[in-house]
């Protein structure tokens, strides 16, 4: 079935994505910023970039513990950072259910021959 | 206030997103894939390429018309890139009322100092 993906753009400037959304999921999960990154098939410059977007986005850090090292490992989400993820997905979840109905339709147009 | 944009995408692989819509739209407002590319600061090749991913999305032509030429223009949506369009804006905005309360939420946490 069609599936919703959501971009929040904030009245101050900045932008919350899958992206940024899906890099707080993985670094909760694995406990290290270089891991989640990896899983994203990111370099670890580039998910410490995004995290720092992130970080601009809310104002605060979004991870507490160490992000470098040769391993990596230890690193959680602060409590701001896993309020903004779940209130991301909390959106992006109570977006869908409204539009479920429109995005069935969507479907059968798109797969008509 | 935050502003949702939204990412489609269908059961059989394609997506539209925010791009796609805006190229319609443009296509639609300036008579001409030219006209529209270069409103969104696009070259017309990868405008063009962009319309053949939408075609490939529904299967069918979205624009009729001449779209090359000098000058263009004398291009317009079909009924089918007309009824895509609207569904996605519709979509857009009925996902968007459905979190406006859960938005202006979330504007607040990235504005507190």
């Amino acid at each position: 079935m069609a599936r919703l993906t959501i971009r929040i753009d904030l009245a101050d400037g900045g932008a919350i994505g899958p992206g940024k959304a899906r890099l707080l999921e993985l670094i909760e999960q694995h406990g290290s910023l270089r891991r989640a990154a990896a899983a994203m098939g990111m370099s670890y410059r580039r998910g410490w970039l995004l995290l720092r977007e992130i970080e601009d986005v809310i104002g605060a850090p979004a991870v507490t513990g160490r992000t470098g090292g040769a391993r990596g490992g230890g690193t959680s989400l602060t409590r701001l950072g896993r309020s903004v993820l779940a209130q991301y997905r909390d959106i992006e979840n109570e977006a869908s259910r409204a539009v479920s109905r429109k995005l069935r339709a969507l479907d059968r147009l798109s797969s008509t021959p």
